[in-house]
């Protein structure tokens, strides 16, 4: 299995050489070439080719062999059959990890196979770390390692932040992180590691366990090779930072779909929320459930009780949530005579002060500013959900730097929901920019929050 | 109740007073007055104040009473002590139907509550049909009518289409107006109905029953006064078109939140499900299905029996789709020998040939039309899910057409599940105009698939 070292090179090589850029700019490693080239990657890079006339202006070399000084990381992309020799030269050579993004391999049956235990030989027998093969492999903002094949254009590149995913299938990653730039949540690091032949999930959960940049880990899974390690090193990883997995193949026909797409056995379903029980592993069961999930864990502190404030200036909305937040094991606060008092002051006669505080329609930025504030500071309110419906005329742009910067002033968990078209997303835009994450519906907001309560539980 | 008549002169009135038209315009009553007269709206408009200087150039009137000629609607935002007056006026000046969009009424307590008391005496002595108080009031595309105080920019106006929508809550109508707007979601009618005095969700229920504009009604219902009703006219316009409800209210917190909002006693969840079975009517579960549901139907054939095929490029979403179809009720179907011998022909040698067919990452246009087109004629197929993901980069744009020109040469229903960012949307935009919805993930539209299945075992 990778040594932890081995996994570090995958995300912070001095070197890099990429085996298969071509002097065709359409070729996989010629995209992962200019990728890294004009990316964030600023150490040395090395072009592999028989032809050596230089590729996208950089000194190009017909083998590893012949690259003088160390290379941390190979990213492999040339034909499967010519994999297994390329391997053991870099093995020879001392590269310390690979990525091999070529298919052909076991997911193509006997042939494939085959191959592939030629790979695992080298592995042994040089100590190389590999992700791959049949993989998209890995990006990492931060250092500018980006060895996904996909044009910009067709899949974009997400911003920084604290999310960390891994996905086992790469064609589910591609759609993450182009979803992700497109909705600017940021991330830190993404692995999809395709057959596993060498890093899987287990081993990149340990890594990113202990990886001071990764705030929350987001998984996709069809099936676990090493479900007794999952469970063990999940254990030690949910006691430091939050763990979100979709697990699909769930049903009979899911199950047969996976196998015949990654090779997972997938087993019995009810097994598999047993061990992520165990492991203390959160358990989306839907994409946008691992996202508003995630979203939550990277933003916000510690919930450390399950009575929740939900402002709202829609009672229909307050009214979802409410019925969401307690589907999902919070308890709507009841609000302290201060609070009340206070409110009554604050907001119109015909405000409801029961909680959902309804706002109603005439709610302006001084309705939510009295409102959020006082539930922030009252000691029976452990949490707050804020609905923002901008469609009402009276609510001002202003409300959102008076969101912003009570949201500074307060350590309690702060989830908002807003639903509309342009408008309203040119203001929650901003939001999620300082860090308060925003929901299209007030069930899922609520269900988010009931969340980060699971995991305070999970913690302790 | 209010009759038939009086309903269709809310959504087709050749002329309307608008009473509260102000010279001020920012006041809600110059807000409509502005949208109808810059809307679509063709006929006679009225403005109605006590200084009768032309307001938008539009003659102005001191009451309804000095109006001469038909009044078909007046819509009513002057403060709720002077409304019931107003309506008795309208009433003896032969105006057929109202709306009432002031609040002030039973929502805040036993004052409002006598005002509401001698509205419905007016209703009654008069037979005028009454939309509100307290509500957005009216939408239609068509005719233009438009009673939503809410600036354009705020809240964007649908285009139009076949879905009709009735909601209880006017922030949640707007919202839902906003949504569909920015989303491209096509609608016909729209009212908000607020505390219901006259008109309330049944009887819109019956007419947009019989509206052949209308071919799919969607419901936002926090409690009803008249569930036997309900369930009667349910059960008559379930076997014309499908009806899809979000119905709040479901746990204690949320059932108390109603209460609070619009009074409605919610009563038992069990006995609303057990009440919308009864009458056929779709329980929608989250805003999301409800927009799912109502597009697929909105657009698709009937769906005449379980058996799905769904076509991928990417195998986990394939995996994903299994398992919801099979979660709610659908079959993979089993393929034709023809279909398995014409696609193993087509594709390429790895790519998976059951069900889900995985086209794989390699997944160009040619294998798209291959593979969709067999299975639109295969005898053993009664629906379609396309999942495609734009971010390989051998798709190219021409598979937009290629589905469009398929889905019209067929009459099975056919969904589509596309996921990324701005590339990905710029396609997906196109097939939304053509009439082939395309939802986010792959669970959301196996789960619209199967609902289609659900309806048309309701409807025989």
């Amino acid at each position: 299995m990778s040594s932890k070292n081995g996994i570090k090179q995958l995300f912070n090589p001095e070197s890099i050489a990429v085996i298969g850029a071509s002097h065709n700019p359409h070729k996989v490693g010629s995209i992962i070439l200019k990728n890294l080239k004009e990316g964030g990657f600023t150490g040395n890079l090395y072009p592999i080719n028989p032809d050596t006339s230089p590729i996208l202006e950089l000194k190009t070399y017909s083998s590893i062999n012949r690259v003088r000084g160390t290379v941390d990381l190979a990213i492999i992309s040339t034909p499967a059959n010519t994999v297994p020799k390329i391997l053991e030269d870099c093995g020879r050579s001392g590269v310390k990890a690979a990525v091999i993004i070529s298919s052909g391999f076991k997911e193509i049956g006997e042939k494939g196979e085959k191959l592939e235990e030629e790979l695992r030989k080298t592995i042994e027998r040089h100590e190389i770390t590999v992700v791959g093969p049949n993989c998209l492999g890995v990006y990492d903002v931060d250092s500018g390692i980006d060895s996904i094949f996909l044009p910009s254009y067709r899949m974009g590149r997400p911003k920084h932040g604290n999310i960390s995913f891994i996905s086992q299938s790469g064609a589910f990653g591609s759609a993450l992180l182009d979803w992700s730039a497109e909705e600017g949540f940021g991330i830190s690091k993404f692995v999809s590691y395709g057959n596993a032949i060498d890093v899987d999930e287990v081993a990149l959960l340990e890594y990113l366990g202990n990886d001071k940049d990764t705030k929350v880990i987001s998984m996709y899974l069809e099936g676990a090779n090493r479900a007794r390690d999952l469970i063990e090193v999940g254990k030690k990883v949910t006691q430091k930072k939050p763990v979100v997995c979709l697990k699909v193949g769930r049903t009979e026909a899911g199950v047969k779909a996976a196998a015949s797409h990654t090779g997972s056995l997938a087993g019995s379903d009810e097994i598999y929320s047993a061990a992520f029980k165990q492991a203390g592993i959160i358990r989306a069961e839907t994409i946008e459930e691992m996202f508003d999930y995630s979203r939550a864990f990277a933003t916000q502190p510690q919930l450390k009780g399950k009575k929740i404030a939900i402002i709202t200036d829609g009672g229909g909305f307050g009214v979802m949530a409410a019925d969401s937040a307690e589907k999902h094991g919070l308890q709507l606060a009841e609000l302290s005579k201060k609070t009340k008092k206070f409110l009554k002051k604050e907001l119109v006669p015909y405000a409801s002060l029961n909680n959902p505080i309804d706002l109603t329609g005439v709610a302006n930025e001084e309705h939510y500013s009295a409102a959020i504030d006082a539930c922030m500071a009252d000691p029976k309110v452990d949490c707050v959900l804020v609905i923002l419906l901008l469609q009402p005329p009276n609510v001002s742009s202003d409300v959102i730097e008076t969101l912003i910067e009570i949201n500074s002033q307060h350590r309690k968990p702060m989830l908002v929901c807003s639903a509309g078209g342009r408008y309203t997303k040119t203001h929650t835009d901003i939001l999620e920019d300082s860090g308060i994450p925003v929901f299209p519906t007030p069930d899922r907001a609520a269900k988010a929050m009931a969340t980060l309560y699971k995991y305070s539980k999970i913690k302790n």
